[in-house]
C-alpha cells in the first residue's frame, strides 16, 4: 500500500532532505516518528521517496513524498486493529509525534493512485527565491526565508537574463555535477517580480532540477542584478560544460520548495517510466 | 531635535519592548546602539518613547517610535562633523548596529513633524491575531506569529461575540489594571476572517489598548469558538469591573502590532494634549 505525504518544513535547522548518520534531517526525523508509529509490526522500516530533494537549510511549504506499507503497518498507524482505518488522519498523527519545535508539518496523507511515485511521475517542481535588497523591504518575521542583499538589485536586468535560459538545456554550467546523471533540464518558467513590501521574488519551474540549480540561476540573477555580469552573459553561459565561477550559489534560506505537479491518474505510471529513462544517462 | 522611528520586530527573542534591566528588550537595544552611535556628544542618553507597549513574545511590523535628540547627537548618528546629515540614513545605521539575528529592523527614521508624539499623537493602533486551527493552515515558516490551537473555532460564532464588544466601553473586564489609568477605550474594528490557507486572523483596531487587551480579546473569542462561551456573553462580560475569569488571555505569539495610525500634521499636538488629559483618570 503506498500512501502519498504533502508536508512543509522550515529547513533552518536541518540538514536537508536526505537522511545522513548522526544529522537532524527532514527524511531521518519523518522516518523515525514512522518506525515509532508501525512499531514492531510485520514488515520492513517505511522509508520514504521524496520529489524534492532540498538541501540543508532550504525550505518546503508543498513538498511530496510517498512511503510503501504493509497493511498491518498501515493499521498500526491508523490506530485500528484488524483493519486499515482512515488514512488522512496519519498526517496529524505524524505532525504531532514529529517535534515540540513545529518545524515539520504533515499536511496531508492519503492512498496514493496507481502508478504514483513522488519523484518519478512529477511533471514539474517550483521553486521561489525571496531577496529583500532594500531596507523597507526588510521583515524580521519572514527573515528566515529571505536573503538579505545589502545592495540593491535592478530587476529588469534580471529579467531579461533570466530569459536567456528558459527552455530545454544542458544545465551543466548551473548544476554541480553527479556522476552519472544527465544536466539536461526544460526550465518552464523563471520570473522575477517585487511584492507589496518591495521584497523580490523569483519563481522557478522545471520538470526537475540538477542540483543546486536554482541557487546557481539565482546567484547568476544576483550577479546581473549589481551589475557585475551582463544579462546575455547568463544564457551565454550555458555553452560551457561544466558549473560557471561567474557567479557564486545563492544562499539556502532564500530558497522554498512550493510546488510539485503531478499528471492526471491515468498518466502517473507512463511519467514515471518516461522520467527514469530521461534522467540516467 | 525630534526623530520619528518606523519599525519591525519579531518578538520571539525579546522580553517585550520595555527596557528592563537584564533583560533583552527591543526598547533596551534600540537605546543600547542610539548611545553607541552618538557617542560621548552632547546631551543625555538618548530615550525613546513608543506607540505600542508591546509584552514578551508579541511581534510589530507597524511599530512607531521618537527620540529626542540635540543637534551634536544627530550629527554624530549621520556621521556628518558640523552639520546635521540626513536623518534618513540613520534606520540604515541602526538597523546595521542592532544585531546578527535580524529580528529588530528600523524600516524609517525622519525629523518628525512640530508637535509629533509617537504615543500621544496616535489616534489608532491596529493589532492582528493568526490562529491556525486545522492541519493545512500550519505553516512552519509562519509559526512564530501563529498559534496553533488544537481545536477547531467557530468564525461565525466568533464574528457575532466581537460585534457585541464594538464601540466605546470601559473594558476593564478585559484588562490587566494600572493604578491611575483608566481602561475606557473605543474600540474601532474587532474581525475574524480566514485567510488563503485558512488560517484565522483577526483585525482589531482602537484608539489604544490597556494592558493585555487585545489578548484578552482573542481569549474570549477562542472560548466561544469551541463552546465554551456563548457569543452574547462578550459583551455582556463589559459589565463586569475587574479583569473575567471566564476565559483564558491568549499566548503572546500569535499577536502583532502592524499599524499606528496618526492624524494630519496640523492635528498632531491637540491630539497629543487630548489624549494626555483622556488616558489618565
Amino acid at each position: 500500500m503506498r500512501v502519498r505525504l504533502d508536508l512543509a518544513y522550515d529547513g533552518t535547522d536541518f540538514a536537508g532532505w536526505a537522511a545522513q548518520p548522526g544529522l537532524r534531517t527532514v527524511q531521518g526525523e519523518l522516518e523515525r516518528v514512522l518506525g515509532v508509529a508501525v512499531g514492531r509490526t510485520e514488515g520492513a522500516p517505511p522509508r520514504l521517496v521524496v520529489a524534492g530533494r532540498t538541501d540543508a537549510g532550504v525550505h518546503a511549504s508543498g513538498q511530496v513524498a510517498h512511503v510503501d506499507l504493509t497493511p498491518p503497518q498501515l493499521a498500526a498507524l491508523t490506530r485500528r486493529h484488524g483493519g486499515e482505518g482512515d488514512v488522512a488522519t496519519v498526517a496529524g498523527r505524524l505532525t504531532g509525534l514529529l517535534n515540540e519545535a513545529g518545524d515539520v508539518v504533515v499536511h496531508t496523507t492519503a492512498v496514493a493512485p496507481a502508478g504514483f511515485d513522488a519523484r518519478f511521475s512529477a511533471v514539474f517542481r517550483r521553486y521561489r527565491y525571496r531577496i529583500a535588497d532594500r531596507l523597507p523591504a526588510r521583515d524580521p518575521l519572514e527573515r528566515r526565508r529571505t536573503l538579505w542583499s545589502p545592495r540593491p538589485l535592478d530587476e529588469a536586468r534580471m529579467r531579461a537574463a533570466a530569459a536567456g535560459v528558459l527552455g530545454l538545456h544542458d544545465f551543466a554550467a548551473y548544476c554541480r555535477p553527479r556522476p552519472g546523471a544527465t544536466t539536461i533540464r526544460e526550465l518552464q518558467a523563471f520570473e522575477w517580480n517585487r511584492d507589496d513590501r518591495g521584497v523580490l521574488v523569483a519563481e522557478v519551474r522545471a520538470d526537475a532540477f540538477c542540483h543546486s540549480m536554482v541557487r546557481a540561476l539565482v546567484g547568476a540573477s544576483m550577479a546581473v542584478g549589481v551589475g557585475r555580469l551582463e544579462p546575455h552573459r547568463m544564457g551565454a553561459l550555458l555553452a560551457d560544460r561544466e558549473r560557471s565561477n561567474a557567479f557564486a550559489v545563492a544562499p539556502a534560506a532564500g530558497l522554498t520548495l512550493v510546488e510539485v505537479g503531478y499528471p492526471a491518474d491515468d498518466a502517473l505510471a507512463a511519467q514515471a517510466a518516461q522520467a527514469r529513462a530521461r534522467r540516467s544517462l
